[in-house]
């Protein structure tokens, strides 16, 4: 008689973005004529820039060729690109780490989920709300948290993030272990100071606590105050896993490639030092077998300076479409955050309408998909998320549209 | 106080194929004028066939065009391949199946991983002795067993696979939840027979177990009264989910997809039909965001009648080589099972030698490469599993060196 894991049955609903696709897809039966303008899910839309295409072209030449084939590469990624990856952090942000320290995956989202598996079941979650739904769905199947409570899952701490807190959590009053942040934060686009980070760091070493540090969108952030990977703070190399991508810098939403930085110096109450290095290491070794070799090949491409000036670039397409949302938005007078080192824009909802039924309204009236903010977590109510990832063309179509239907 | 998941800490050793490779590593540095000869990992060495990559540079070409760029695919895979897939089983095996069945993945050994955490830790888990580590390493991490006692894991369920059975084990005597299987079977190169699978699906049926059936080596069956597909016996579509992957014949060991079934037919003692084909979805939505567009270009082309055509060719390639060490091994009376409608041969060790002797010695003797069948568990004890995964040259040239040196 086999049985269920019952903490998938927890799983309080359908996983957001499949929602809003759900019911965009109804609309769009019931309305074929219409044109749809989606500034919903954070999907990417720009061409893949021309060093990275060459370098994926280059690497199905090499596999097309017997003496230059390769098959299955090192589960922890190509040696090369943690090279590189490592040179990043040094280059770019001052940051000193060791190679065995990254972990190549097939995305942020994979790690997002996965890294969760390496703790013990009664650690105590401490998740930022609102925020990225993996981070709650996978505690809950994980066996992290009790039942749903209506508003939430029972044993999860939640950490507003508010208007009046520039939408940057607080660490906990409660003991926790694990503690998520993102930054820049999806969905409300705000960004953490060094001050912010630095409080989390010190109640983590405090606390004995591991944050995972969700920096997906660490390239959109210009201005040079602000950090873009937490190992910027003094002891975060004690207590802080960073999980990053390329998705969104480079457009590899579809090519799948990420990376984790699991640092050997992290403390636990379990064990040696680098236990927590080694359980990953060994996790990617049983639950995974690399990430794809062209996808690698192209993110080695991105890493090098070439690459990272039309990354450069690609990201400020995106963030003139976010100015171009939120300016639009607020000339109209809805109450906009975030679109600033950030893809997202955040914005109220006129007139104390819910989440849902701005979605709805929006989509009936100006044919525009936003993400409703009640998705991400109790406090995102009142909120929808804006995404900039579109064709010029189209974020002033749907920003015009959203003027004309308001 | 962050504490490690303890489940991970119950693993054993290293995952069996890094070994081979830090011995490996170790000997190739005391000895570096030697030529190594590889066959141990069964990692695939002939080039990427000319209409899948024909159709991974295009699908590279519409990425780098914004009018045809696109981002993150469904999290179940590319709509055109799951038909793809659906039609191949119709078409090939004669099963019929529904496209919704079929999940993509980033490779087997992912799904064969991750699918036990649908079910319950306290379920009952039945492994093949021999198999795959991977079954018994994620059933560890996930839960599912006791404690390592010294020779495997307290609460598993060994199916021993001897030479006497043809190396096919029998349904369990006990009660099990979950039973794994694979065939044509790696390491032991044995291939199920209908009526062996048929004991097995009326088992499950019995008890309400759910089967996991690998068949990621199907395309080296060349005796027509063999069975592919689990679906080919009647009732396995009430109690079997199968894993597969284009790794091993069309060479995508580095750029990663596979797929599972999980049929929304599957019964399980909770809730209604359906609800493990829902779960995996909700889990591969939550944990995994699609394989590698380009890799499903790739897979997409190997299901074309063209691509079918050449990746037989390649499955003929390496089953020539399978051929040469199997009957060069007798040669010299080595016992060797295997090597026939599969790519290992699994050899006996001559004068009663342990696995990891004969691993040893043929690598300080002969300069080869095999994996130890003690690696994959007690009963594979006395036995190497020897990959026919290699240019013909070096195939050639390391069985001439085990005959020279034995």
């Amino acid at each position: 008689m086999a049985h269920v894991n019952a903490n998938f049955l927890k799983l309080a609903s359908g996983y957001l973005f499949p929602e809003v696709a759900r019911r965009t897809r109804a609309w769009q039966q019931k309305n074929p004529s219409f044109k749809l303008l989606r500034l919903g899910i954070g999907n990417t839309t720009e061409a893949i820039t021309p060093h990275i295409c060459e370098a994926m072209h280059h690497k199905v030449d090499l596999l097309s060729d017997r003496r230059t084939y390769t098959g299955y590469g090192d589960e922890q990624g190509d040696q090369d690109l943690r090279e590189a990856l490592c040179d990043f952090y040094q280059r770019e942000y001052g940051v000193r780490l060791s190679v065995s320290d990254f972990f190549i995956s097939d995305g942020a989202k994979s790690d997002a989920a996965n890294i969760q598996e390496l703790f013990s079941p009664s650690s105590v979650v401490a998740i930022t709300d609102p925020a990225y739904p993996v981070y709650v769905d996978s505690n809950v199947a994980g066996g992290k948290s009790g039942a749903y409570n209506g508003v939430g899952y029972d044993g999860l701490l939640y950490l507003p993030a508010r208007k009046e807190m520039g939408f940057v959590p607080e660490p906990p009053k409660e003991h926790a272990d694990l503690i998520y942040l993102c930054s820049p934060n999806n969905p409300t686009g705000s960004v953490a100071t060094k001050e912010d980070l630095k409080a989390f760091v010190d109640y983590a070493i405090r606390h004995r606590a591991i944050i995972i540090f969700d920096a997906a969108y660490a390239d959109y952030i210009r201005e040079p105050r602000l950090p873009h990977s937490i190992y910027e703070i003094e002891g975060a190399e004690r207590c802080a896993i960073e999980i990053n991508s390329f998705s969104k810098n480079a457009g590899f939403t579809g090519i799948r490639l990420g990376w984790s930085i699991v640092p050997g110096s992290l403390e636990t109450e379990d064990g040696e030092a680098g236990l927590l290095n080694r359980l990953w290491n060994r996790r990617q070794s049983t639950f995974f077998n690399g990430a794809s070799n062209i996808a690698q090949a192209g993110g080695l491409a991105a890493l090098s300076l070439k690459g990272r000036a039309e990354c450069r670039m690609l990201v400020d397409y995106y963030l003139e479409n976010a100015r171009i949302i939120k300016e639009g938005l607020e000339k109209i007078g809805l109450v906009c955050y975030g679109g600033v080192n950030s893809p997202y824009v955040w914005a109220e909802c006129p007139n104390q309408m819910r989440s849902w039924d701005f979605f709805d309204l929006l989509l009936e009236r100006a044919h525009v998909v936003v993400t409703p903010g009640s998705g991400f977590g109790k406090e995102g109510e009142g909120y929808v998320r804006l995404s900039s990832y579109g064709h010029r063309e189209d974020i002033t179509e749907a920003v015009e549209a959203i003027k004309g239907a308001l």
